[in-house]
């Protein structure tokens, strides 16, 4: 497998650009600079060494499902083993269930490491930090000792039972029963799909996080509750005990993550307990929402990365054609075709988008960590605005440029690129689920410019706006950075004009929002990596004679990033204005 | 399987846009509108009847290898028995040759259904037509005798063997011997790779054309000759001998198209015989590179539209949430997902992209049989020049549009569009070799810029804005084709500045062709789509009051185009100039 853990990127990232350690230091977070980079250090050696040599057998043999138990790939339940004995899960669990306490930023790195290392193997792990805090959030003390310490160390995993046959989306269709039993707890009837690791043979037990109707609930979203239910019951003190009710009736033939089960779950009066109030499930579960939306755009900066490495190793390797200025061979009949100008687009292209997403998502990271930990109330509002704000962001944009990224892969790769031996289109298969799952990347640009940009009257969006028109007027009289901060300021008014006008005209046009909202999250997603580019440029150029070959590939991508990749915001702009009455004409799609 | 042959649609453009009859009965062709809808009609039913059921099995089974053997999927066999039965092959081969004598523009109404209903069944019979025309154009009379019938009736079936493990773009390396015999023919020894239907079950005999050396050939590509080597030897009467010296090593496991063989061939001292000159081998390959880059345009098409045509059929039965305007279902908890803005913008995309290459592909066909048929020679050369200048678009736009249409139909159907049940996963994976070969859409890109446009000092580039701007021009003063004029004009003015900055630029710099050249042809086939859905929308608006649903709905997908996605050509016609330095900054690419 081709996969060096990036830790120099990772560390310009936390160290030079965004100052993570002392970041969190002021917010009273025990970290320095040392343990993080030794966390990420053996993170990435175990990514690189266990998990990334099972991608290729995870993809071909895939799981089977035998009786009601799924059967995991070979190698993946010791790989599992060796995670869970390394203390891996727990990383950044706290540290009064068994954690290691570290922050989020850090396990945003151990992330993506692990999804660019073996996405499907990965999916095994990254329900249980979710079912972790969704519990940690809403459950009874009583039921946080049951499940918690357990759900850290990774002896259990958890998963999040949302989607029915008939509602995905619309999860106020939902059908799912939860009756009450006399002692307390529920009794669940019902089924569920895309089940995210819904059953496999790598732990001991599986906790499901699951929503339901009590009997006499009210209709759509305001009569789901959340309820614990796991797939082998436990005791009070914590012991595993029978088999409960939950079976696995099928596992999905996907395009791509054949390692990972996406289980259809039939819950037969399975043993559950109610976790938060009745009837606010829903909004007890998006904290896991919420997360996986993180956790989704973490993946595909992952998958990005790799699919990266896979391909500039090949267009390293690969000769074929002169390149028109071709240096490196003078005697040779061909060259490499990285020397190629469009074959460096296509690298190039992807370098911009897995380095502008990690500046991005670390950010957001941090932001997280800030929201939990600062003692300044205003530092964790203004962490809370940014994380609801631009999660939509980070989950769409990332993964469909992740889904760009991965097919720019495959297409380096010529005739190779759509051959199993090379991987590429593995990683491309694997990705393109990304764009779909936990809330489809339509949903998230809804989200995001009706909930979250015009349901406050753009107040969250002006607060993006001053953070980086603030930084872009911090950079005058800097020659060096005009090309950076004449683009961000010149895009600023652009877009502020155009919130103003989509408010003004949602006003009287109910199709407003869907017939922008793809193209607004898009230009948001241009404009916040123009500013993380810009941030990464000016770091380098900060730092004068003391740059090196590294610092300089950055300022290089930077560069790529606003001179070939932002243009794209000159249509978007055209496009999120386009007429509502043509998308809606009943004539387009009468046949 | 959900595939209805677009008959209609078909109609509007031969008919009532082209008037395809009225221009090839002007150029001598003897074809009536009547004869051209049977054949069409006909041809849709054994897609849609006898292929479009095999699609899934064909992806399901795929093929295997059982000795030097290609066993092809279930039922494979039978259809093509009853296509070679129904005279399809022969459609449009000469009559002289047993053919029945149709225009490529019907030819290519036939390739796109065959294309939509089973893309790896088809693959079988779409280089027989382009080694039929390549014999045709290049061999001797005996050697045509020998091998046309067959290949006309589809007796036998073609192939194109230029791939060879260390050459696949750069032909110029190429080992493959060919030593000449004492009785005129060659022996021929090498390995050719990607050599699709190399070998299978469905056809009695296989005849390869291949690029090899003679011994003492120049270098590079001007010692490559063509030869024609059969899977078992033929007499010159045509009667079938022994097996020759070919054989299938091993066939190679694809992202999609499992159904198609793709083929690793050993020629062992095969027998074949010299097409045309010595040395001349590219040049008369070239007829069948072209044929099958258009020929990839089409097949694109026609996977563009099945992949709509299951998105509307989802988005039809899906119900999930309210829409906007929700008036389908007043009393029901949700709408139909086709009501959503946003899937209408995804729908409406597919619809523009597969109606506007449909249009463009037609035309081109109606190139094809003027170049052969028409008695006026400047029409034969304007024809030659278009098809020149266009195939590289033809190839390339096409087929990443038909990509993006795929990804839009998974897309549509959410979580269902991951999993192989529904179908559209199948037609993403088997689209997604379409900008991959035949010439990557990189060298397509390369290959307008450079050999069509700059190299004639832009004289074949002006013929085609001089058309599209002449027709704008004939607009005047028809309001209500304001917007499609408007555009028109302004866009071939900002294209013409464009080309004329290139070919300068490009004097001084040996990058600037790679570094503008995708850009480039986006803009270009977005340019060409722009011109034929305005005569689209032209042609439904002079119908005035006689317009049909159907004409109103194609007029309602023009203006959507106009509105919705031609403005990417403002970020086209930026990232086109783009500065070439920033490409090939050694630094950005040196880790």
């Amino acid at each position: 497998m081709n996969y060096t853990p990036p830790i120099r990127e990772m560390q310009f990232v936390l160290h030079e650009v965004l100052d993570a350690a002392a970041t969190l230091q002021g917010a009273g977070v025990d970290v320095d600079r040392d343990t993080i980079d030794g966390v990420i250090e053996g993170a990435g050696d175990f990514c690189a060494r266990i998990l990334a040599p099972l991608n290729t057998v995870g993809d071909r043999d895939g799981c089977r499902l035998v009786g009601d138990t799924v059967v995991t790939p070979p190698g993946f339940k010791k790989a599992y083993d060796q995670y869970v004995a390394g203390g891996w899960p727990a990383v950044d669990c706290d540290v009064e269930h068994g954690g290691g306490g570290m922050p989020s930023t850090v396990g945003s790195a151990i992330k993506e490491m692990l999804a660019s290392a073996n996405p499907s193997w990965t999916l095994y792990t990254s329900l249980s930090a979710g079912a972790y805090r969704c519990l940690n959030a809403n459950a009874s003390e009583e039921l946080k000792r049951r499940y918690l310490p357990q759900l850290a160390s990774g002896q259990w995993t958890g998963t999040m039972c949302l989607t029915e046959p008939h509602c995905g989306t619309d999860l106020g269709l939902l059908t799912t029963r939860a009756v009450p039993a006399d002692d307390g707890s529920y009794r669940i009837k019902g089924a569920k799909m895309f089940i995210t690791s819904g059953e496999h043979d790598l732990a001991e037990n599986i906790v499901h996080l699951v929503l339901a109707r009590t009997p006499d609930a009210p209709k759509g979203t305001r009569g789901i509750s959340l309820f614990v239910v796991p797939k082998r019951t436990v005791d009070p003190d914590g012991a595993v005990g029978n088999r409960n009710g939950v079976f696995c009736d099928s596992i999905e033939n996907k395009m791509g993550l054949h390692g990972s089960a996406t289980c259809v779950l039939r819950f037969d009066n399975a043993v559950g307990h109610l976790v938060g109030e009745v009837n606010k499930g829903l909004a007890a579960m998006f904290v896991m929402m919420n997360g996986a939306r993180l956790g989704t755009g973490v993946q595909a900066l992952g998958m990005n990365e790799v699919a990266n490495q896979k391909a500039l190793t090949y267009a390293r390797e690969r000769i074929q054609s002169r390149a028109p200025e071709s240096m490196r061979t003078p005697n040779q009949a061909a060259d490499p075709i990285i020397d190629q100008p469009d074959v460096r687009r296509m690298l190039l292209t992807q370098k911009s988008w897995s380095g502008g997403s990690r500046l991005f998502l670390y950010w957001l990271a941090l932001q997280v960590d800030l929201r939990k930990s600062s003692p300044d109330p205003s530092v964790r509002e203004y962490a809370e605005d940014m994380l609801s704000l631009l999660t939509p962001v980070a989950k769409a944009f990332v993964s469909d440029r992740a889904v760009d990224s991965a097919s720019l892969g495959m297409q380096v790769h010529g005739g190779a690129g759509y051959i199993a031996d090379y991987g590429a289109e593995q990683t491309f298969r694997d990705t393109r689920i990304l764009p779909i799952y936990e809330g489809t990347n339509g949903v998230q640009s809804h989200d995001l410019l009706q909930r979250k940009v015009l349901s406050d009257g753009g107040r969250r969006f002006k607060q993006l706006v001053e953070m980086v028109s603030g930084y872009a007027q911090t950079l005058d009289g800097r020659q060096e950075m005009d090309l950076f901060r004449v683009a961000l300021i010149t895009l600023a008014g652009e877009i502020d004009t155009l919130v103003t006008d989509l408010a003004r005209w949602a006003q009287d046009d109910d199709c407003r929002v869907g017939t922008s909202a793809v193209d607004f999250l898009n230009l948001v997603g241009y404009y916040v990596l123009a500013y993380f580019w810009a941030r990464a440029a000016d770091t380098v150029l900060q730092l004068g004679d003391q740059a090196t070959d590294f610092h300089r590939q950055q300022l290089a991508i930077a560069r790529f990033y606003f001179d070939k990749l932002l243009p794209d915001t000159f249509s978007l702009l055209v496009r999120a204005r386009s007429d509502t009455r043509i998308l809606m004409d009943d004539a387009a799609i009468a046949f």
